[in-house]
């Protein structure tokens, strides 16, 4: 698996490879992570494509975390990452929501914090394409953060109210839900030291639990 | 099935109820609907609390939309409503973001047209009980939402997204998580003429197919 890394090797950050990572893990199947760069595009160029999770399974190929979610089940089908075809369609729902609303809010949070532990060669690409996308320089983007706080934290209501019926967002047992939002999270905790989540917030609770799955793959992850 | 109801007793638009008679209706149950007011708690005092949906099947009382969705999967499980244990837990997600997003906002659009349609006996309970959640008067909540529809809209991208992978919000059939959130725009449908989607947009579109299910349901539905 080829997974995005920061100048230090170990400090592995991206929000769709925490995903595939916990995914992994949760089938049981090893796995060797390549350390790879925003500027390496050559490198996984035998994936049609320029951007990570890649994985390589045998002689098949295949990038885009849900996609790989999607073709482990497939070709792994138990332990469950979905719990079934309704399981599925409807885990779409959380990836739609992790990607269309919490990685833009948490961007707004920690992109100018990327710049220091991104490896110094991928600097320039990742300024000038992000400073594009949001009109601003990334220090505009992320001034002001700790008096947006309490409305990032108020986004994540409907984790919140799941976790107040069920145990995991996959109900009684963790499924790739719980890593669609915990892998998003990893990518904060990971890349910047700010704190996104209260302490006492059921959210941080769930979240510290999910990191100690697998051996605790997530806890002992290097952060910055 | 006791139905929130308006001064007109055809006028139904509770986002709960409207699940609820969703979901009634794929599993291919008749009901009878009984309209009720919000401050008829004593027609519903049997249920032990003071809210709809309610409904009666046979000598069971159950009522919360969520509550009814499960009793009606375990009771009655063919046609599937969440499509497995996983589609079960992780509708719930979409229930929370419905319940914890959706609503709250849809509320600050339509919530001063309510007043027109409610019924007459229901009108002080209704505007005293809103304006101290809100904080405000139900005119100083509603005004202005022109200027916010933009944001409105955006509200909507988890859906949006899903909808450009599948048909339903349940795959390639309709499922409980997609009652959720039509069961949620039909409140402001029924209950107002204030257009919240864009004619193009295609959350819109899926919405419609929504409401020509089971005979035009929705789309039969009465509206102000």
């Amino acid at each position: 698996m080829y997974d995005l890394a920061g100048a230090d090797p170990e400090l592995r950050f991206s929000p769709y490879c925490w995903r595939t990572r916990f995914a992994l893990a949760h089938k049981g199947l090893p796995v060797e992570t390549i350390p790879w760069r925003f500027t390496e595009t050559e490198a996984i160029a035998f994936s049609g494509q320029g951007k990570v999770p890649v994985i390589r399974d045998g002689s098949q190929v295949v990038n885009d975390s849900w996609a790989i979610a999607e073709y482990l089940e497939d070709h792994y089908p138990s332990p469950t990452l979905f719990g079934g075809t309704g399981g599925r369609a409807h885990a779409l729902f959380v990836n739609s929501w992790a990607d269309g609303v919490l990685l833009g809010a948490i961007a707004r949070f920690i992109v100018r914090d990327l710049v220091d532990v991104i490896d110094p060669k991928d600097r320039d690409y990742f300024r000038s394409s992000r400073e594009q996308r949001f009109g601003m320089t990334l220090e505009a983007v992320q001034a002001g953060r700790e008096e947006r706080l309490a409305a990032f934290r108020a986004l994540l209501m409907p984790v919140r109210l799941v976790l107040r019926r069920q145990k995991w967002l996959g109900g009684s047992a963790p499924s790739y839900a719980d890593f669609i939002v915990a892998g998003t999270l990893m990518w904060p905790r990971c890349a910047s030291s700010f704190a996104l989540l209260a302490a006492d917030d059921p959210v941080e609770n769930w979240f510290q639990q999910v990191r100690a799955l697998y051996g605790g793959l997530g806890s002992q992850a290097k952060h910055a």
